[in-house]
């Protein structure tokens, strides 16, 4: 019920999407011995519902049984919206007021209470582990059963790795729109603008091109909500995630844009950019952590390939930042899975024994950050392809500096 | 080190407010018997440091011991921005690289390492369970010992229920910040508009207004980030979280306005009012759900007092709806203690024991929503007084509906 009735159909999964992934997990569960699942990361219920954009304090439970159809323990706040925005259903609610027929008061009871019920055989119930806080997950224990409870996150990590189809229409999608928020970005950079201004042009492009996409969808705001970091000048380049604050760019400065973890859809994506404020040239060094900055994202990019670990795409990056003969100019990994939310799990970092197979999207993205000089970041985000991989992001854009 | 070199104060709490706070929580440590304390929650780390708008997908430890100064165990990527952000300075840290001399490479292996050197001999280590999920505290309690973790929530559940003279100075300015969403959100309805250009216009006039507040502060992004919730039309305001999104508001139509958790400085506040679109009046139903919901917000506010439960306060609330005579039309509890952040722990619902006292800054926000007919909630935010209480949003506006 993604689609209003007076709308074009919004881009976004179809029912059939959904039942494929309800397939696949259903699959993975067998294989792994979890007789029911009880979810609650918004991202995860996102993938397996379409549900998207809702209060996250009250936590939402989804069942996903090893055979059936999944549905939802709601709050009494959220069963409207969930049942306007998702086909799945809501079979059990907890609410904060008082009822003639006692409801449950509180999400765990409500979630054992169904279990207890729909369930009364299962010995092994995965929980997301990752999708609430410690202190649901203590509640839920206790009312489910500590000796009952395991942690589905590995499996929940597998199931994203590799993007479906629909994923990807959906990620090409957040590409575009990130490509919307760099150019207002940069239309945006001038000597003497606060570097606020820059990241509030980008939302508000992000936000008016998500509305075009949604084309009239009644359900799903399109507010281009993330950091939409902007850091300017010498020391907050040297940074990683300076904020877009009070500083007034001047005439030289670089400005680094990240528009990492903003998208459509809440499927996150990652792309940054260093952009030349005015005409005046960056010093020779600033040129040089510029120019080492592009060429090792090219270096770990190069590297990109089906088969391909996590650890030696970063070591192609590191192995270029290394000829720079700076004292730790590193700040974070290379990249990291993405697409499904802000990370889906995997990391392109030092160590990593993941190996990279085709369907998989990751972030390139390492930077080198200098003291008293300033610091860059290329990123760009990838799929892997079988015969190495395709850049997703407008990768031409903003690459000459 | 809040404040840029050049720019006047900002209006944040000072060295010595963060200093009272950590007093109150040292005394409460030795009181419950807590040796020291790692807090990874966002709002809490603001709380005790002024550390405020870092990307959280990495944990960031704060630990405090028993008598003594606070340090963070941070990941590299943010050393840099807490020295920029905080006077709280870094003591430990991890990194996703490999380094001449060996760094932890996880945050439960930095904040094990850092306990172990610092507090050998501490037997029990408070967690904010509500702080991180629970992967993380899983991982953290394995690193630290089962045995010797516990969780922290209620210390600081209590810490945050009485707000200190600096937390109601940057509160007021949220209540400012939002009264400046509400106008432009008003400005904004008109017919034919859709409902997702409200929810922008109120996002770029927080921003704004943010902007002026921190007066050309160079590391607090003024981004107004937060749902700004926008419902129109019969069905829509029938739900209580109907994203601002893609239909177009219709003459006669009401809209409802939430401009809950958002604010100034992470300071997250409630502000809901009800909007007329154009000027055809409601139906004579949907003006009784109106009258109603006004009235049962001022019989709650007339309950709120010292001494006084949360459940009576929401009582009162109910004993107005419940004269409406419809079947089910709550969503929602009438409030919650805010203020520190979108929820600071207490509920007012029924069967809350929670007793007012003066210094608590909660939400008045009973909502009515009848099927077939629409809804209506008028929100404020409200200090508990000695004398009874103080409201502090913009209560006259948009009363008059």
């Amino acid at each position: 019920m993604l689609a209003s009735p007076t709308a074009a159909p919004p881009p976004v999964p179809s029912d059939a999407d959904y039942r494929n992934r309800l397939k696949r997990t259903q699959v993975e569960m067998k294989k792994r011995g979890f007789d029911i699942l009880a979810l609650a990361g918004a991202d995860i219920l996102r993938f397996l519902t379409g549900l998207h954009g809702l209060p996250v304090t009250r936590p939402i439970w989804l069942i996903v049984p090893q055979n059936g159809n999944p549905g939802f323990v709601s709050p009494g706040s959220e069963v409207k919206e969930i049942q306007a925005r998702s086909g799945t259903p809501v079979i059990a609610r907890w609410v904060e007021w008082e009822e003639p027929v006692p409801a449950p008061t509180t999400h765990q009871d409500a979630l054992a209470g169904y279990v207890a019920e729909s369930a009364p055989q299962a010995r092994t119930i995965g929980i997301d582990f990752n999708g609430t806080n410690g202190a649901n997950i203590e509640l839920v224990r206790q009312a489910l059963g500590q000796e009952r409870v395991r942690d589905a996150g590995l499996l929940l990590r597998d199931l994203l790795a590799i993007k479906d189809a629909a994923a990807l229409d959906v990620i090409r999608l957040s590409c575009d729109v990130i490509g919307h928020q760099f150019r207002a970005s940069v239309d945006a950079v001038a000597p003497g603008i606060a570097e606020w201004e820059v990241s509030l042009a980008s939302f508000v492009a992000g936000t008016r091109r998500a509305a075009e996409l949604w084309n009239g969808n009644e359900e799903q705001s399109p507010l281009a909500l993330g950091l939409h970091m902007t850091g300017s000048g010498a020391e907050r380049t040297a940074r990683c995630h300076a904020a877009g604050a009070g500083r007034r760019m001047r005439e030289g400065d670089v400005v680094q844009i990240c528009r990492c973890s903003t998208g459509f859809f809440g499927h996150l994506i990652g792309y940054d950019r260093p952009v030349q404020v005015g005409s005046t040239r960056p010093s020779a060094e600033m040129r040089k952590v510029i120019d080492l900055a592009r060429e090792s994202q090219e270096a770990a990019l190069a590297a990109t390939r089906p088969g391909a670990t996590a650890d030696a795409v970063h070591a192609a990056a590191m192995a270029v930042i290394d000829r720079g003969g700076w004292e730790n100019p590193v700040l974070h990994r290379t990249g990291r899975s993405i697409g499904y939310s802000s990370w889906d799990g995997h990391e392109i970092k030092a160590g990593s024994q993941t190996v990279l197979e085709p369907g998989m999207v990751i972030t390139i993205e390492p930077g080198i950050y200098v003291d008293g000089v300033g610091g860059a970041r290329f990123g760009d985000t990838v799929l892997v392809t079988e015969a190495g991989h395709e850049v997703l992001t407008p990768f031409d854009l903003g690459r000459d500096i």
